[in-house]
């Protein structure tokens, strides 16, 4: 069993950081605020700590599930790093840039560490579940120790490449998303313009061509107007730009993931930034007929 | 067990009449083009006739599966329905307009005949193993008939209200579709342009969020660049088309289907009009990075 | 001078029928609400007819400024058509498929008659002031005629080509406003919410390369949230309608087209679909900061 | 008269820099690639340094006409503005973020200098002529300076606030642009595909409402398929760049602009980074018919 730091106690990092405390490993936790930390430490064995550095202390592995590039930086700063000892593996979880992995990996090399970008799919269902999927990007020979830590929370992980790989995927897969919530967005709405039981509409075209997770999970609590759970706009705005900013560098078009990126954002503006992702049908106009 | 007319041999008429016919019913089949006719009566017990009059003699239903609004219109003109006993059920599952649907139900209600449109989704392969899914309109005392009727060739079958409304469930499909291939394609192509193994990318984010049944079935052809099967371009092009048409009606905004449709009819320029809706992978650059 | 039938008094159609009495013609006018004909008599020379067939009984020429292809079919019946001199010059100036002034061209044509579809452009201010662009498509040996004839409020004609032409020019012109007024509305949109004077910004991009007769003669509307005016975005939907299904039939892609006029169905939505096409201002958001 | 230093003789730059030499100023100018320096020394009255320090040194102006953001901060460094004079006036004519210009305009009001990003607009041409329209954002107090010494080239200018606001006017220009060539470009594709002459559909609609600048003066070069002049696609990316950052922190939504954006990025891919960005019209297809 390992002593591993978890940083970042967010609607993620909680419940997966409280699988590592569940399956034995010594955990010492941080989170900015702290009372979360406490709390956590009440539910889970395992020590809230009130700094980074306390927290990360002789630790054998450094796991972050944070916010934004920045956030990581902030928390990852040369101080910090200069602490660790040799061979610690930090493990990213938050999704960020392919850029800011492959600049930390570089960092963490230089110092002797082992870094691997690792975001997760799921939500915070699956962090509860521990039913993750795990995209890693990491030198080949951490993904073992990566695959055996992350084991409590994890379903499915699969090493995609170097660091900074696993953002790459994790982009996919919310280039993916966004359109297609877009298209059963419009989907629904049509249904419903056009007086049809939408509920049975899904009900008939859920299992063909038409199906997916979102058309499963989601277009129950679409129609019923429930938007309060689930994967924030804001945050999916933050990861459309890490994606289209990406595919300026790989040079892919993404025509449907900008234009659905702008109406995000112009729910942003409405003020429903904290709703899940499928608010996309409150832009939709509901027919005046 | 019924005498039935079946009009129409193509991908969809030919195996879902084949099913009929091995299921006991007296089968009738036509086809424009008289040699598929003759074929699929030397593979299926029932007769080829050489017109539509001449097929739908007597028969207790017909049961169409043309093209589009005009390939209708010109088989069911006044002549025929008129020749028609009383009673007789008639089944189109052709991928038709909604408008097309309430005008004919509405002219065979006229001649005393019942009419049902009963679009379908489930591809070619779907019909060949009878395991397709069927969106009924028509009046609620003619429903049982058509479950009764259509079953060998039927997984899922619901009634959505009444004539025209088994073509707007149809429609629902087709612009839940549209744009999830799209963002499928955007995806795929991103992973390819990102230096990633694209298929592996699939494995990992095909159960959650982002999974979809294109996904599943379509992410490894369309990385093959194999497009030569499934359903057309051209289809899909006639059926985005009837979506628009009936937003216009019924007050939708479809930003994102109106766009790929766009897209669709770039690839209808390029002559990839008879490839499957999943080339519009073709449209995407491929990085010269 | 000649014995001219006037039929639509629109916005349009009414001080274009005003300029060829005023300059010598013989007009007998009507109107499906038959007041503003009455009106129009006693504002300008002529007479104010109470049906198609008695305005253009024995006239030399027939010109039509009515709303939408039907309209233009309801008005020239065969019965009318029939009872037209051989000769007559018909003269459509409704903007309409040019599927439809095909059609019309060809019935015409067996019946002895000529015609041509002309639509306009310039707005109602072109049409008072006598200022109006013509787009004529036509047979060459009718577009004297069509350029004396139209003179009084014409201040530029060309003839595209035969009967359609006219028609698809109109095309090229509205698909050409349609992404320039969305550009605009995001740019002004844009300014406002960067904290600027979007007036003064005006000023200062208004001669280069974003110029545009938009820019110059409707931005400061726009930004005073004046839309009472202009050209409704409910024609403008129609027109859009006319250009895209164009497009199927020639193979262009129009995806900010397309996109635009989803843009307009979600104002038609929001009850605006009488204000001016630069109404797409008001789909934008106000920033909350 | 006063002694300025310039830096960048690009495109731009290079023939600014000759109205002010031309016009009596004392010049001193620098280039990255020095050849061209040396050819603007032989051209025009003025001195071509060899480093940005021995152009600045003691210069009552500094003038920036380079590429980017990463570029201005590359020659605007600590060490560089701590060389200046006090009072120094530096006006950057580069299009940058608004970001970068408050930042530098922070920097050098602690160093007691005077910052201005006075982005332009007119082109080569607008430069040769020395008729551009500047876009000021600079303190109050400088505008009379800035007006005065950037006279030689101007043809308008306007202060639109503080610094940072001079960037925020070129974004607006820029979002206007954007749509506005994409509808152009599609409505010369669709009076080609039409089998129209859309030279003389362009002179026929180039009066009214969907004129504008790039209609009158680029029609005929998109027709010829010369893209090889004016402003480059690649140029258009980075601004485009710009303004989507910036309408991301101001709340904007920019449906079309993101759209056209993707659109542009094909371009690059395609090898059509340099060229004119009326270059969008090669993305449209040619009708087969
Ligand atoms: N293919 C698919 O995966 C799916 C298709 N659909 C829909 O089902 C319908 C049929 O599709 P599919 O079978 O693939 O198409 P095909 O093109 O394979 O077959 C069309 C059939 O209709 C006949 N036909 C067309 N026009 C006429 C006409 N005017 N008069 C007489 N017969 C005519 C054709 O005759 P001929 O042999 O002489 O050409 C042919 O038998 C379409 O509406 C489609 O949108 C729905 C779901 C899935
Ligand atoms: N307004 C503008 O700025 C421009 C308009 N156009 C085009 O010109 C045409 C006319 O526009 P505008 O004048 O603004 O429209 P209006 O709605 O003001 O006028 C339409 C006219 O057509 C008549 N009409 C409509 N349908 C019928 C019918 N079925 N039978 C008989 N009369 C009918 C109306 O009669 P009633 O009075 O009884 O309703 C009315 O006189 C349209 O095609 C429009 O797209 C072109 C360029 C600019
Ligand atoms: N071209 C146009 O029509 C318009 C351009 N603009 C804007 O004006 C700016 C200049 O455009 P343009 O003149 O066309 O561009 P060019 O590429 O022709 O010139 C760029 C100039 O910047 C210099 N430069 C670039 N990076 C650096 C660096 N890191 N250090 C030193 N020098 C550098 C280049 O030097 P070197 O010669 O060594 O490469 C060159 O002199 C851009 O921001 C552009 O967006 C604005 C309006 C119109």
């Amino acid at each position: 069993m390992a002593t591993i730091a978890f940083l970042g106690l967010g609607n993620m990092g909680y419940p997966m950081a409280g699988h590592l405390a569940n399956s034995g490993h010594q955990l010492r936790v941080f989170n900015r605020t702290h009372n979360k930390a406490q709390r956590w430490a009440e539910e889970f064995p395992g020590t809230a700590c009130t700094t980074p550095a306390t927290t990360t202390h002789n630790a054998d592995a450094v796991i972050l599930c944070v916010g934004r590039d920045a956030d990581v930086r902030e928390l990852l700063n040369d101080q910090l790093l200069a602490q660790l000892q040799p061979g610690t593996l930090l493990i990213d979880h938050t999704t960020t840039s392919a850029r800011l992995a492959e600049e930390l990996a570089a960092r963490c090399a230089e110092q002797g560490l082992r870094f691997a970008d690792v975001p997760v799919s799921g939500g915070q269902q699956g962090a509860i579940n521990g039913q993750l999927s795990l995209m890693a990007g990491c030198a080949a020979a951490d993904y073992d120790d990566i695959v055996r830590i992350t084991a409590p929370y994890t379903r499915l992980i699969e090493r995609l490449g170097n660091p900074g790989c696993g953002q790459k995927a994790k982009m996919v897969n919310q280039i993916c998303v966004a359109g297609l919530i877009q298209a059963l967005a419009e989907g629904l709405q049509f249904a419903r313009n056009a007086g049809l039981d939408a509920e049975q509409v899904m009900k008939v075209i859920g299992q063909g061509a038409a199906s997916s997770w979102q058309l499963q999970n989601r277009h129950q609590t679409m129609l019923n107007g429930e938007f309060d759970h689930g994967f924030a706009v804001d945050w999916m705005r933050k990861d459309l730009q890490i994606c289209l900013q990406e595919a300026l560098h790989n040079g892919s078009s993404l025509p449907v993931t900008a234009l659905v990126d702008q109406f995000y954002g112009e729910l942003q503006q409405q003020g429903a930034g904290k709703l899940d992702t499928s608010a996309l049908l409150l832009r939709l106009p509901k027919s005046s007929r």
